[in-house]
């Protein structure tokens, strides 16, 4: 197996919890995303991923992008830990979460919406900086209320699932943005057990062979 | 069944296509995205999607929001016809294709990022209409040569499936914006078939109750 990834993509970081979740062993191939403007846009990348961007995954002639597609695929082959337990109303949960923060929150503010809002429309960086705390704001306060409905000592109930696979990588980038965090306790609670998780710690971005100082 | 929709969101679209393709019967209950600042903000439609996004699914007492996690639930708990046949690997191709356009095109382009950047950056019509077309182009350039490895008669193979169920609306609204579709032959021949598929053309917007000139 291989993974193609940034060691601070948010979404190269979700596969390799969910890869190290189900201890599943893989090369880990760094694709540098701002070095002689993105490793991602070249051609040879592109062959694996139309869109250039980060994860894709390979698992003998199975290439995969996205990295949702790659999770629920790892579930399907992989089964045990399940990364999407219980009945159908559950997983159900499981999966709204997820993409409440990987198809709402992340792709207004990834690097490339960054990289037009500064070069395309020329804003300045209180601007943009405004911009991010907008849609965090949006979707950490809608999160916050949704963890009180469905929340245990994890995302939802007491069973790690991929919705704590996209929280993780979530709240790390908060971080790194300066987005504070004190309006979202229950979120802050279930981060923090989750951080301390052997499979969650070893997939951080300072743990990975391309990280940066 | 419940659905709160609105007749011209992609997300809602989706869903009733998914509903309709399964022979399901439900109560559609529009909910106004513009008219009095957006019914989907009041605390009562909150309360069913923290959100404030459409559509919410309600089937007895599980409550959902996010149209893939709706999907999901349906294929799960009412399986034929099948929105993802196939292996693993095609259904990987399959959510790949759907996240593609619903997790890095639509959010970046729905309403409320359109209101952001008219009412907070002060934009003029051609810049939004840019950042339109620049991320359109984007994704749909690259759904054009994922569609070239494995499309057939519809978006991965000769099935359909979610992927599809992702397509229409995407074309629908890049048609409402006024991109350009030549570039994309195999999309828009996909797209044709599509059309005239019954579920498809039943759940058209158009169609809807609350559908508007």
């Amino acid at each position: 197996m291989e993974l193609y990834g940034y060691w601070r993509s948010s979404a190269s970081y979700r596969v390799r919890i969910a890869l190290k979740y189900k201890q599943l062993e893989y090369n880990y191939i760094p694709v540098h995303l701002i070095k002689d403007g993105g490793e991602q846009h070249k051609q040879s990348y592109r062959q694996l991923n139309p869109n250039g961007l980060v994860p894709t995954f390979v698992d003998g002639t199975v290439i995969l992008h996205q990295s949702l597609a790659i999770m629920e695929y790892l579930d399907e082959t992989y089964p045990h830990p399940s990364l999407l337990p219980g009945t159908a109303q559950q997983r159900g949960a499981i999966r709204a979460i997820s993409l409440d923060i990987a198809s709402e929150l992340q792709p207004l503010i990834n690097l490339r919406v960054q990289q037009y809002l500064m070069r395309e429309l020329n804003l300045v960086d209180e601007q943009k900086q405004a911009w991010l705390q907008h849609w965090f704001r949006h979707s950490f306060t809608a999160l916050e209320r949704n963890l009180e409905e469905v929340a245990g000592n994890y995302c939802v109930g007491n069973q790690f699932s991929m919705a704590d696979v996209c929280l993780v990588p979530q709240v790390y980038s908060a971080e790194r943005f300066g987005i504070d965090l004190t309006p979202y306790p229950l979120l802050r609670s279930v981060y923090g057990r989750l951080s301390e998780l052997p499979w969650v710690a070893a997939a951080h971005p300072s743990k990975q062979p391309d990280a940066e100082n």
